[in-house]
């Protein structure tokens, strides 16, 4: 399922892996799957392998280092209607800088299409995991890999650790025709997008929204809606599209986290959208490009 | 910001303090709001306490063990207009089986007011998290609290720690006027609600939706809309309500998840609702009773 916006697909959606948990889940299936058919996708440290045509690559499990841990990603049906199983191995090391990726990994990315972009992106969030999280925060033991990849169980105390996917809201807040956007301590100069953050437990989208918003800008916001949410691979975000109305524009910036906060015009918006603005938009695979498509068409 | 819906108001959302970003992330504010004047909250292990007036039971630091770890919980301005900084203590063990609240808590927590629940359920799942994550995931060393209680480091590798919020569609699915409920395993006898999952890595919400409905009920689902959140203490998950199309009515049950399942009419669900049904509807404290009334209600 390819997520389609105003601003066309958003990236990282649209995997054509079938994650079929009734193979992860069922030991004798997943050890079944393990065969010679078997696909093990290619990955330098958690960097992917393209081909000439600018397709992921794949080996066999033959090619993982012999004690690797393996993750099922899932069934590939694409090829001639039969579904093969497809593996990744889990790499020595983390992503020692995870909410970042590199400008080789940018342009490798680039080249990808939609589907392989969607499917390298949960590979790479899912083996991240794993590298970043081989002993038990419990009591510190040696965790092993368990359910083909989608958990861990500790060897000392027994428990059960599972996947981290963290919400991140981020949002369009709106005052009077124009729209707030933040540049980051530490972006390029004139780069712009709409403020993010973490929801934290004990709060709803809504309410990060609105705490979040508060944070960085000092301004309070009302009827927050949910527009469109993207999965995001450094190291496993999942981003919660949304847009407010503030009832003030006046900004009290919060300076430990934001280098600037401005309100641009619709037009605005739109040039720097077409690449000829005063500012420099969010490119198109992050979902921060789509929401302002979405308000500039709306 | 209390969230309220077509079936009143959502449990554990209007927590009344402010989280104060400004003093957890400022070493020397949070020293100076660790004050005689902070409250801190009275936790037996994990459970709440409430006074004559069912509200929750706050003390001073003094009351907190020498060697407690302490997270600061936000301002409280709501009593003579200053703000009081409130702590809450880490309780020497977490919640073993964490996906559950055990007939005792319920009884307290329906006594308490909607913004002391909230307040108390932030609270438990942060609390808690610490109480589970004294080990760090990447070396298996000993980490401690930091920022407040927002943050935890190794004090080996110096991995940087953040609580968890696991995100979980809970979603509507409808065909021809009717509605999808299951019951899972191991639920009383009559007892129905909306199909849930987890969010995994490298999906949207949307996706995530049509992966659990198709897992668990071999349903497949189109137009995907979100309805609502709602944070869920047991131990920390960020509830994402949402309703979907099916263009066939024909069930293929997960056995290994899902007891029943079972496609019910707008007037059966009403009934339900309305406690004279031919199945029990999930309680009013669960954003799936909300979704259910928004159901009936459009």
């Amino acid at each position: 399922m390819t997520m389609t916006m105003a601003g066309g697909m958003l990236a990282f959606t649209g995997s054509r892996l079938d994650r079929a948990d009734h193979v992860r889940a069922d030991p004798e299936a997943l050890a079944a799957s393990m065969n010679w058919r078997a696909k093990l996708l290619a990955l330098d440290g958690l960097m992917p392998g393209l081909d000439e045509n600018n397709a992921l690559v794949w080996g066999t499990l033959a090619d993982a280092p012999e004690d690797a841990e393996l993750v099922f990603l899932g069934l590939d049906a694409n090829e001639n209607g039969d579904a093969k199983p497809c593996f990744a191995a889990v790499p020595p090391q983390g992503d020692a800088s995870p909410r970042m990726a590199n400008p080789r990994l940018w342009g490798l990315m680039q080249a990808l299409s939609p589907g392989d972009l969607a499917l390298y992106g949960g590979a790479r969030s899912i083996v991240d995991w794993h590298a970043r999280h081989r002993f038990c925060a419990a009591c510190g033991g040696a965790t092993r890999i368990a359910k083909g990849g989608w958990q861990r169980d500790c060897g000392s105390c027994g428990s059960q650790h599972f996947p981290r996917t963290d919400p991140v809201t981020i949002m369009l807040v709106e005052y009077d025709g124009k729209l707030m956007l933040g540049r980051g301590l530490g972006w390029p100069e004139g780069r712009f997008s709409a403020l993010a953050g973490f929801v934290e437990p004990g709060e709803s989208i809504e309410e990060a929204v609105a705490r979040e918003v508060f944070e960085e800008s000092g301004v309070r916001v009302r009827d927050v809606s949910y527009i469109a949410s993207q999965p995001w691979p450094f190291p496993s975000q999942l981003m919660l599209g949304c847009h407010s109305h503030a009832d003030d524009d006046a900004l009290t910036i919060d300076e430990t986290e934001m280098a600037e906060i401005n309100w641009y015009t619709r037009d605005e918006v739109k040039a720097a959208l077409a690449g000829d603005g005063s500012f420099i938009a969010p490119p198109p695979h992050a979902i921060a490009h789509h929401l302002l498509s979405w308000w500039i068409s709306k």
